[in-house]
């Protein structure tokens, strides 16, 4: 398969009839065990990335730490990946390319930058940014975000509208799949479903319908940030504090992947 | 504290009159959630760190990959840092000196090779090179392994003289502690502990007893291997079994470290 057909092939499954489940790797293990569990795609978390290499969230990482492992990832899947590649690194055409050649698909792009207290980008800057990303045709699916709702931008009754403005320009500019990340409330979410004019993302956290009544709400991809990798810490977590306050290792050693396992798991990976 | 200092202080603690209690972490991530929970040092897992890169454990990671992570470990936490570098990379001298550059004060050192079928290296030989180690009068921490049980090297009941055999003449080669991993029986590491003439270094594994057991039997040492490493991915596909299979999140959604608590405990561990 040219990278063309797996960019159009991984375009094709935001257009149903399915919702598409996206899960948000963070390394190469994690990646293997959601291919082997049989997900058609991958996302990377850049905060489970950034902080499995030891930074916070926001682009403290730098563009080649990020892509070195997404290029790891892709490498090791044969799934198509799309990379979560924050606001773009200063420079989101010159990410693009970067990413094509880490080998995704796909990528996030979105309109806020944590140096700026998590503002929003001038709607017009980066509705321009997106029209010359999608001009440069790369085999790429881009997935337009917006953290209207995340950030808790503005006055809360004006969040639906403000989203559904800054995700359809996008659209018109030829984002491939609009993102509202922080919307959990299903009667919003189809509202956003009804009249966003082109593919919704929506993030799984805390009170988020499940996938099928996403799916019956309008929405195209679900998938889950840094929501995996947040839980298998807190569990390091839980098994830490059990070795410190009791000496014990039952928390360890409830479904463990056997050591065997992993190591076939991931010799198929390496070559 | 200079790195003599830290090697020295690492090393106190094996000398009781509690046992240590040592984690084993594989990014910068399951360091930093180690030591906030309160351990006094941290082990690094090379199975773990192998498998988050894409390879199976045994040597199919390079050195320079395997102390990459080691180095933004020990940049990340303030707590000793032990490395598990395997058998040494071909070349446990430069190996030693390799992992002192990537700011560790303790090194775990294996009798066996993945690509000869884990047959033991030779006792003699493995004895010089301990020897030259020591000799390099390196703030490290030498934890010299052998393999006869884990890889279930000889007739089972000829397993704990060779042990005996192997860690003792590692100690009068300047091995400060002695690791005997694939054991986990109570009368044979209390026999194991009896007769090895210095600190004894027990893996927890199924079967294994609790720490204060182990302390009871006269363990000085135990770490957890790829334990929490397994743990954490095991849990990784449960979620993804779950949500492939309901479409729901709920085991993602337990007990997640919150984004912005794990922000704050990678941005105190940047710099």
């Amino acid at each position: 398969m040219t990278r063309q057909e797996k960019a159009a092939s991984f375009r094709r499954l935001h257009q149903g009839p399915d919702i598409l489940l996206l899960p948000n790797a963070w390394d190469v293990a994690s990646a293997r065990i959601f291919e082997a569990a049989g997900f058609a795609a991958i996302a990377t978390t850049s905060a489970g990335i950034a902080a499995s290499l030891g930074y916070p969230d926001g682009e403290y990482i730098s563009r080649d730490e990020m892509l070195e492992v997404v290029a790891r990832i892709t490498r090791a899947v044969s799934v198509p990946v799309t990379a979560d590649v924050e606001s773009g690194y200063g420079d989101a055409l010159e990410t693009a390319r970067a990413v094509v050649e880490a080998g995704a698909v796909g990528m996030n792009l979105e309109d806020t930058r944590a140096e700026a207290g998590d503002s929003l980008t001038d709607l017009a800057i980066q509705t321009a940014v997106i029209r010359e990303l999608t001009a440069l045709q790369l085999p790429l699916v881009i997935n337009a975000r917006t953290d209207v709702f995340l950030a808790e931008i503005g006055e809360a009754e004006t969040r639906l509208s403000r989203t559904l403005e800054r995700l359809n320009a996008f659209r018109d500019a030829g984002a491939d799949c609009l993102f509202a990340p922080g919307v959990s409330d299903p009667k919003t979410i189809s509202l956003l479903a009804q009249d966003v004019r082109g593919p919704l993302n929506i993030l799984a956290t805390q009170g988020t319908p499940d996938a099928r009544e996403l799916q019956r709400l309008g929405v195209a991809r679900v998938s889950i940030g840094s929501g995996a990798a947040r839980a298998s810490l807190g569990l390091v977590r839980r098994i830490a504090v059990e070795l410190l306050e009791h000496g014990s290792f039952a928390t360890m050693l409830e479904n463990q992947i056997p050591y065997a396992e992993l190591n076939r798991m991931l010799g198929s990976a390496s070559a």
